[in-house]
C-alpha cells in the first residue's frame, strides 16, 4: 500500500453549492490560489448544471481559465447529464463526476430520471468521454443512505459500482451524500470491493453531519483507500439545517491522515487562510475541528492543561 | 467476538473534575440516577484524592451512598495512591481505577512521583487490592502522548502495560488523556496486546481533543476492544481552553458503536435528559455531535436537505 494520499478539494463546488450567500466568481478564484498555495492538487471546482438549479454554480464558463494553472493540477467538473458532459468537455475538463444515486427517489430529485435511465444516461456519458479521452469519476450518491428512503443495502451499492465500472468508469466515488454512514458500513461496502477491483479506482466522499466522517475515513483508510473528497473548513450540507455540518473539513482529513503517517502534500496552516477567505465570502464561520484546538493551543500559549 | 459492549460513564469524576462552577451533591446523585435510567451500568462517580487537589471530588464520601444501587450495576473509584484505595475500599468500592502515567514527568505532576515510584505504588496497591478482592483498573495515562514529553514510544505502553498484567491488574485502561492520538497509534498499541492477552482486560479512555476519538474508537472496535470509558455531554478537558473538548461524548459514542451492529444497552435520547443536567450544573452548554444534529432535525421538522 502506497502512503500518498490524493484529496479531491471540492469546497468550490460541493461545498458552496447550497451557500444561502452569493459567492463571487472572484471570491472562488481567490479561494482556489489558496488551496493551491496550501498545496491542493486535485480540485473539483465546478459543477455544469442548469443555473436555475444551482444559482451558485452559474458562473462555471466564467471561473474556469481563473482557476491557477498547473501540470501538477487536475480539475474535475461535476455534471448531471450529457449536455453538461460537453459543457465540460468543452471548458477543457481532463475529468468529469458523474452522479447516480442510489434510489429511485433520490434520482428523480437530483437529475429528474428513474434510477434506471440515470444508469444508461451515465454509461452513455462514460461512453462518450471514452471517445473524448476524458476521465470518468461515477459518484455513487446515498451509497451508504438514501434522505429518503432511509439505509442502503450493501449489495445496491455493490451492484451499481460493479455495472459502473463495467460500463467502463476510470473511477468510482463511493459517497455517503447525507453523512448518515458508520464505519462498519464503510468496511461492508469496501472490503469486497478492494478484494476485487484493488483500491485504485476508489474515492471516497464523505460529509460529516453526524460527526463519523473522520472514523469512515480511517476505516476507508485502513483498508487501502487513498483518495478522499474534502471540502476546505467543512463547507456544505444544508445551510438551513444547524447542527447538520457539510462535507468532511479538508483540514481535518489532512490532520488525521498525515498523523498516521499518511501524506497528503497539504498544509494545515494554509488550508486555515482559505478558512478565513471562506468563512469572509460565506458570512458564516466556517472551519473543522483541528482548527478550533489550533486556536486554543494560541490562545493559550505555553499553560498545558492536564486531565 | 461478543457484540456487547461496556461503556463506563466517567462524566461524574473526569467530567467534573475540572470544572471552574463548583457542583453540587445533589446534582451529581441526580446525573447518576439519570444515567442508570438510560441504560448505564458502570459508572465511575468519585476519586478519593485530597479534597484540596481536587476539590470537585471532596463530596466523594457523601455521594456514594445517594447513588443508585442495584446488583447490575458496577461502580468504580479513581485512587491516586494506597491511601486513596483503602478509603475507596472502605467506602465500598468493588473496583478501583489506578494511575500510572507514561512519563517522569507525568507521574510528578500527576502523583508527585516518579515514574518508578508510581510503578511501585501500583504494584503495592494490586497486591492489597487481591488480599481485599477489590478489582484493580490500571489507567495508563498519556499511553498516546504525554502532555510535557509528547507522543509516547508505543514499547513504553506496551511494557507498562505489561507490567502491570503481570502484576495482577484485573483490568488495563489505555488512556488517551489528553486527546492527542491517533487510529493508526490505536492499532499499534492494541494489536499487539490483544494478540497476546485478548481484548478482555482493555479498557480504551478517549478525549475527543482534536476530534479524533471516534476514529479511535472505531480502530479499537474494530480489533476486539469492548470495554470503553465515555462521559456524558463530552464534558471534562480543560475549562479554561476553548476547542480542547473533554471526554468522547457518550451519546457519540453509543450512536456510533449501535449503528454499527454492537450493543450498549445505553439509550442517546436517556442521555439527552442528562446532559441538560449536566448544562445546569456546569453552567455551560455541553453535548455530543449526535445531539446537535437530532435538535437540527427537530428544529427542520420533516424538510430533508439532499446535497
Amino acid at each position: 500500500m502506497t502512503d500518498q494520499v490524493i484529496i479531491n478539494e471540492v469546497g468550490l463546488r460541493d461545498g458552496l453549492q447550497n451557500q444561502p450567500v452569493h459567492v463571487s466568481t472572484d471570491d472562488k478564484a481567490r479561494m482556489a490560489e489558496g488551496l493551491v498555495a496550501a498545496g491542493v492538487k486535485y480540485l473539483e471546482p465546478v459543477s455544469f448544471v442548469h443555473p436555475k438549479a444551482v444559482p451558485q454554480m452559474a458562473d462555471a464558463v466564467e471561473l474556469t481559465p481563473r482557476l491557477p494553472k498547473g501540470d501538477d493540477l487536475h480539475y474535475t467538473a461535476l455534471v448531471p447529464n450529457l449536455k453538461g458532459y460537453e459543457r465540460a468537455r468543452d471548458n477543457g475538463y481532463p475529468t468529469v463526476g458523474l452522479v447516480l444515486s442510489t434510489t429511485d427517489t433520490f434520482n428523480q430529485r437530483n437529475l429528474n430520471m428513474s434510477l434506471a435511465d440515470a444508469v444508461a444516461s451515465c454509461k452513455a456519458i462514460i461512453a462518450a468521454a471514452k471517445r473524448d479521452g476524458v476521465q470518468t469519476r461515477t459518484y455513487i450518491s446515498g451509497a451508504f443512505a438514501c434522505p429518503y428512503d432511509g439505509p442502503t443495502p450493501v449489495d445496491v451499492t455493490h451492484t451499481l459500482t460493479r455495472d459502473m465500472l463495467a460500463a467502463g468508469s476510470d473511477e468510482i466515488a463511493i459517497a455517503d451524500t447525507i453523512g448518515a454512514g458508520n464505519p462498519q458500513q464503510m468496511k461492508d461496502i469496501m472490503a469486497p470491493l478492494i478484494g476485487e477491483y484493488g483500491a485504485t479506482p476508489f474515492f471516497v466522499h464523505l460529509h460529516d453531519t453526524r460527526g463519523l466522517a473522520a472514523a469512515m475515513a480511517w476505516a476507508a483508510a485502513d483498508l487501502g483507500v487513498r483518495k478522499f473528497d474534502a471540502s476546505v473548513g467543512g463547507l456544505g450540507g444544508c445551510p438551513f439545517a444547524p447542527g447538520a455540518t457539510g462535507n468532511v473539513a479538508t483540514e481535518d482529513l489532512v490532520y488525521m491522515l498525515e498523523a498516521c503517517g499518511l501524506k497528503t502534500g497539504i498544509s494545515v496552516e494554509g488550508l486555515r487562510a482559505v478558512v478565513a477567505l471562506a468563512s469572509e465570502a460565506t458570512q458564516r464561520p466556517v472551519g473543522g475541528r483541528i482548527l478550533a484546538w489550533i486556536k486554543s493551543q494560541e490562545e493559550r500559549g505555553r499553560d498545558i492543561c492536564i486531565s
